[in-house]
């Protein structure tokens, strides 16, 4: 229990400097030094400073996994818009709930060791699937409008991932206000009102 | 002329290892040796790491505003949906021209010193206000739906940016075909259709 608080503080302040100055500008002793304590002291908790990072990048790809989960079990089989609004609801819940790791797990998973990195990649690529499918019934369905379900899930993930470059809690807009717009021009980015009819 | 074509030359090799390692994971060794030059030959066309890659962002912020001063410049007094689909197509051209030097200047630019980064900011604030004002124009229109504009002019351009991640101009879609796509994306975002009528 004291080793998961240690890991997990040690993680926590690795975010931070991750995200301020990159995987590669930070180091061990950066870690050390923000934590109080010596080097020596940290690698009795880490193996090295890519085990730090493999380990956020590893538990925040869970987090993100269990959300899309839960989202599209509560909602059985649901309209393509409504489990849609669901994934991208509970994505940028993750998101905001830890922004330095969540800014981590998506600017420096590229720092990754050749063979975590392509893990990382195998799981991305199946968590966006799930976008890619719900997005592909919808047009299916005749809700969404035609558009190349990859192009537009990666589009749609980019733009909620870019939260962690500006979000804060405390801003002017308040919370859920600018997760619901951003879930909302998700949503509408998707849907079947062709712009062409309306310009 | 010849020094302006190896600066270029430096600055398109430097893009590259920046966008691969990140600014802080790539040394001016690296660049000379790429470039199959010593170190203090490299030294002759740039004073340090730092001002080529103040080059890079300083040109590519130039290229992003020429682009849509030009593209707003040819449509005059347009309908606000014309003039954001002209700005989105103009910025995804910047963006897709040359990925790495726009990769480096949408990730890299936090490594500018304190006083290029503010004057970075700055300059992006003011490219980012343009996307602003139309959307807010085509708000009080009727065209776009109510949202707050500088909430959607930073969904658009993050999910725009985001082409870099994996745009390749040979790739499956073919270039028109997947920035189209964006553009179209982009629009129907901030288009009059609310989701919640559809669903």
């Amino acid at each position: 229990m004291v080793e998961t608080t240690r890991r997990r503080e040690i993680e926590d302040v690795a975010s931070e400097l991750f995200r301020e100055h990159g995987y590669s500008g930070t180091s061990v002793r950066d870690i050390a030094r923000a934590l109080d304590i010596q080097g020596a002291s940290l690698y009795a908790h880490v193996a090295s400073k890519q085990d730090v990072l493999w380990s956020i990048v590893d538990r925040t790809a869970s987090q993100f996994e269990a959300a899309a989960d839960a989202a599209l079990a509560d909602l059985g089989d649901a309209e393509p818009m409504a489990r849609l609004r669901a994934l991208a609801l509970a994505h940028v819940g993750v998101v905001v709930e830890d922004i330095g790791r969540a800014s981590v797990f998506i600017h420096e998973w590229r720092s990754l060791s050749p063979e975590r990195r392509a893990r990382t990649l195998t799981r991305r690529d199946a968590y966006e699937q799930r976008f890619r499918d719900v997005i592909r019934e919808g047009i299916v369905a005749g809700t969404f409008a035609p558009i190349d379900p990859t192009v537009a899930a990666a589009y749609l993930l980019t733009a909620l991932n870019g939260l962690v470059a500006w979000y804060q809690p405390d801003g002017r807009l308040g919370p859920s206000s600018v997760t619901d717009a951003y879930v909302e021009l998700s949503i509408r980015a998707v849907s079947g009102a062709a712009a062409d009819e309306a310009s």
